[in-house]
């Protein structure tokens, strides 16, 4: 793999500041499992949500919105036609727009419709290993939601999406790496309890479309996505031991999140 | 605008006492984001949330069910099935309903929606500034579900809706509005924590609905509303700083409230 | 009534060892009120939660998954369509399918619904006695999603849909009955608190998809997931003693079973 370089902790402050501040309003047109979860984490990080979802209304909000998060968990045929309509309002407007292709791969209608919107070239994608393998028509994998495969596996499959989309690609695991056209970068923070809680994953995407809103690029949104979420993860663990209580301690910890945090415990290589 | 008149805190304790020995079922159209924390937070409250959706059956439980909340976060074309059979239903059984105008004015579909349920003449609307404003016609604005206005300014359009549908309008801020066609009342209660948590607002739209089901006269609801979850949400914030733990502790909050609770820190104006 | 064997508490160990080894994918076709709840409940118990709604996909995946949950607590045409999919094709693949009434008998479209989901036999029927009752077509009643008859009321209805089954049939209630064409048994295990929580009740029927996964017969997993959920909810109003904190604690308490809490304080009658 090519050389990894340092990307400034103080830059992933900034975005959060920039967070505060701008407060960015993001469309989540998103699962219906996680459409709660993912409201209070974007609240607790301090940006904006809205889920908007009839396909005129879709439409005209992805204009006015700051971001937009497409992500296909439970997608129906009202929410393709939303999507479909939001996607090109987005690009047209110049906002950023981030795919989740949540279990791609395996499962037929999300897969047919992920290379309609692979195609749009959305600004960033999150995955998972075997979800970025299968969407670069690599040989995927992967069993429901769960990874299937180690995402250092998956770095090959994230630099053809990139090329690909001219954007920046998250693969999310015990480490996240974070590739775009010209750059790479690994961001090792997180916790295991996190795959213990519904919408964590999703949430990030989430968070990544608010970065992504205030970043000076995508490949800063991602890198400061995975630095954020990972260390209020870590934090949460270390106050609650538990599923139940380290869901509730994870809010609190996006809310306690400050620069000081990011600088003590970011782990960027 | 006109005198204030003194609304016995004493009215709102009774409306608790009925809340929790006739446990209205509460018929909740609502959006997808928060049908979870509206059901939890009605039971908390000592009432009981049903969410029935299909057009045949929302015509069918809405003359079931003691009260009928519409809230349009989400509208999609099932949902304005659903609720263009269960208003006339709860209409014609003699059922209180309230109507949430979520983000109405920047959107197309809800905002010619919610005409056709203003001409409905809701029981209650309950709305920020923006959302009263702009179905009374007025400038609106409005950024998705943030208010843009200041719920003061928003008393002549409350006015003007009162007329319009003979019931009471609540316009919900840091000092919350009452009004019916001859009264009219401020509510002081509640705490900023509220804004971090999703479904605060069309949780509050529930409990109007289920206060309206027990209570004298749909203005008095509003009041108890007002006063019920603005205490609650006082208490949680003394118990939680922080938006995770104070989702948790508001429900906990609105279980603990009891007459004293009411008669000591309710702020009606 | 007939005479109650034992059932062996360390069988319901062994069902929970294996939860946590195996980790069963169960397909969630159910309300949209507590999805999220109840993937979180699946997985604090140790297994695998996936939401697959398109109709296409849901047939697809449910034989793919270990277990299928259908709950009909927000029926729509298009989760219907999905349904009637996913089910013939778990019975297919062989899995256990478990069908949750939910408010089966005055409403009328799920009523139609279910006797044709009826006519599939389900592996488990799991409801509270009015649903029960409704469903065996005997006098039901029942306001909403509440219980207006007692449990032990219903075990003639819950005899009469396991002889057409072959199935097992859990009836919730104070006390937790389960039968099926040979067995009968009780569970005392359970808190009041477990009903001031949303989705306590249909998350209770995705254990049962959960553990009929993995149980020798689907008469065990029943009885498994009657003292499991109980004995965590007894373990959570130890905990906390309101609500909002309740549901957070009852997380927990999944995650911290044991064979040791099974073995103390497990009721089977």
């Amino acid at each position: 793999m090519g050389a990894f370089p340092t990307t400034d902790l103080a830059a992933v402050a900034t975005i959060l500041e920039r967070l505060r501040t701008r407060r960015p309003l993001v469309h989540c047109l998103t699962n219906h499992v996680v459409k709660g979860f993912t409201a209070n984490v974007l609240l607790a990080l301090g940006a904006a949500p809205a889920m908007v979802e009839h396909p005129e209304e879709a439409e005209q909000f992805a204009g006015m919105a700051d971001a937009l998060l497409v992500n296909v968990g439970t997608l129906d045929e009202a929410q393709m036609a939303a999507m479909r309509r939001a996607v090109p309002s987005a690009k047209e407007a110049g906002r950023p727009w981030v795919f989740d292709p949540v279990a791609v791969g395996p499962l037929g209608v999300r897969t047919r419709f992920a290379a309609e919107i692979l195609a749009q070239k959305p600004t960033v994608i999150r995955g998972n290993a075997s979800e970025v393998m299968a969407l670069a028509g690599l040989a995927g994998g992967g069993r429901g939601v769960d990874s299937g495969a180690e995402s250092t596996a998956a770095r090959d499959a994230a630099r053809t999406l990139a090329q690909q989309t001219g954007g920046a690609v998250l693969v999310t695991g015990p480490v996240d790496y974070i590739l775009d056209t010209s750059r790479e970068a690994a961001v090792a923070n997180g916790h295991p309890l996190m795959t213990r809680v519904t919408g964590v994953g999703c949430a990030m995407g989430a968070i990544n479309a608010a970065c992504a809103a205030v970043a000076d690029s995508p490949f800063d949104a991602c890198v400061a996505t995975a630095v954020l979420l990972g260390i209020a993860g870590e934090r949460a663990a270390a106050a609650a031991a538990r599923p139940g209580s380290f869901a509730v301690a994870l809010l609190d910890a996006l809310d306690a999140l400050d620069a000081d945090a990011i600088r003590t415990q970011g782990r960027i290589a």
